[in-house]
């Protein structure tokens, strides 16, 4: 691919991040930031010390706090803000977009109010712009550094899964095209509700086989409400899906993970925010996740029991007797069901 | 249920920490174990220091050095011996069994030189013997200490999936049936081969990421070996394909994972199986799997590598980065050409 123009929007650590990789793959990358303070620090320090600290940001990238500028002749829009913030830079941006650029969204989550994908939003606001969609297991400060990252590109329209593919693809940096927009988009952005549980189990005190059994059963209710939306199930086992969500499950990077271990530990909500510091998507997205159980009618007890433990002050460790004292099950119903298996 | 009579065979970590969740649910425990110093040491330590170092085994479980004592009379008979024992083991008991005992078989692995599963090694030995398979996410260390802990029981008859449900089900052991033995059994034998990728990749120094996508891409392979001898897919999203898959990749309890990671920095296999001091089903069972996708030819990447690294001396890093620089992929080819989607 030869060198394309990039403008990244949002300088969090995955915006600051995939502008390292794509400068790495001789791109030109211009790295837009909403606070003149965090422009000026990484300016003289080459440091984006809040969000990265461990990196340097290479001088090839031109740093920027105007939208006009950034964006303007770009070939490629990356979009790296925080899911409620979407809507408001898309408007801010319009009127400087032009129908013949690609708007690629790597972000993950839910519009609270509406429950939309980014992707939605990404059409409700701009209409026929080329979009896609970027997920997997990848945390910045991994990628960043060159080790090794897997994820997978998304579009409704295949050329441009394969335009970000072959955009981001490097010896350390490997993507995956996947066609379902709605699995991919869902997976990444559910995946929190299950890693902010799987920080309470650890919380607790709990081991690697009640982390083990809440992550395969969380991914598999979060597939059962994906099918009723519209996704495939099988992108639930794949890298945005159950990928995604080991590596948020059993890395300190996670600030769901980090928030979900705080509350095991008995902390309150105010102290665990606090205390992470960051914005916590997985709070915010239990409570969307709980309403569309209940609109698409999907038993999801994991995600009822976290909901339960973060907005009707039930105890964790009653939260996991409830689990484990359910009904005893077949893992299988659906399966069996669907084949008319004599068993 | 009504306390029963159990023997265990083999006492090793699994065997001894299943008689005490056995015991704890009110059953008679008869453990038996091939080693006399094991047995003195047991009685008189109150502690399994070989394998289960940090627990009590209660006095109420009877310990034996006797086959014919231990399996008479009894109701179940739980088999937990390494894989490449389990025939000569049951060659042992045969004498001793009659018709009603249920063999419940908890060991993980498929035999070297026929490639076949536990199940279908005591279907040839013990022919119509009532039988029932344990697996799933389980370190024995875990369970043995009442940490919540969830697996999977499985049977080609319901009612022996369901007795084995109820057998082992308390407040903090969960037991889900799945009609699946095949995929049930495959999965908890080949995700070694897996585990072992894992920790080369770990000792590497590579990050979460890396090891994320291997486990996915990883298990995704084995779920295409394992449609292909007649499992079901969804098994390897369930607790004893990924779940399990998770467990071993995550912990240093793993064998498989600690031997990996000292082949990733650099040790010989030698030094590494000297280090590591017990059984590392993984090593045999990479071949087997590498054999089992040449018959069914089924592509398998993951395994191919891990094969070349282990079998034909290709370095660590440089079998990654082949599996790096691999042609770019649709995720989900299997999706787009059975629906044959226009993507």
């Amino acid at each position: 691919m030869k060198p394309l123009s990039v403008a990244v929007i949002g300088a969090g650590s995955w915006g600051s991040a995939l502008s390292i990789v794509l400068n790495s793959n001789g791109h030109n990358v211009d790295l837009w930031m909403r606070s003149p303070e965090q422009l000026q620090e990484i300016k003289t320090t080459g440091i984006n010390q809040k969000y990265l600290k461990d990196v340097t940001i290479p001088g090839a990238i031109k740093l920027s706090n105007e939208l006009k500028t950034a964006i303007e002749g770009k070939e490629v829009v990356l979009l790296s803000v925080p899911t409620q913030s979407v809507r408001e830079i898309l408007r801010k941006i319009k009127p400087f977009l032009t129908k013949d650029q690609i708007v690629i969204n790597v972000a993950k989550g839910l519009e609270v109010h509406s429950k939309l994908r980014i992707s939605e939003i990404i059409h409700q606001e701009l209409g026929a712009q080329p979009c896609a969609v970027v997920s997997g297991p990848s945390h910045a400060e991994e990628a960043s550094r060159g080790m090794p990252t897997t994820v997978v590109s998304t579009s409704k329209e295949k050329k441009w899964a394969e335009f970000v593919q072959d955009l981001f693809s490097n010896e350390y940096f490997r993507v995956y095209t996947n066609p379902d927009i709605v699995g991919v988009e869902l997976g990444g952005s559910l995946k929190n509700v299950i890693a902010f549980g799987a920080g309470i189990s650890d919380g607790l005190g709990y081991g690697d086989n009640a982390k083990a059994a809440l992550m395969t059963r969380g991914i598999r209710e979060i597939a059962r409400l994906g099918e009723a939306m519209g996704a495939e199930i099988s992108t639930f086992s794949g890298l945005s899906g159950i990928g995604d969500l080991i590596v948020t499950c059993t890395s300190m990077h996670s600030r769901n993970r980090r928030a979900g271990i705080l509350i095991g530990q008995g902390k309150s909500f105010e102290e665990t925010l606090e205390e992470v510091g960051m914005v916590v998507e997985g709070i915010k997205t239990t409570e969307s996740a709980y309403e569309l159980s209940k609109f698409y009618n999907i038993e999801m007890p994991i995600t009822e029991q976290i909901y339960n433990v973060i907005y009707k002050g039930v105890a964790p460790k009653e939260a996991v007797v409830q689990l484990m004292s359910r009904r005893m099950k077949n893992e299988m119903e659906e399966i069996v069901e669907s084949k008319k298996l004599n068993w």
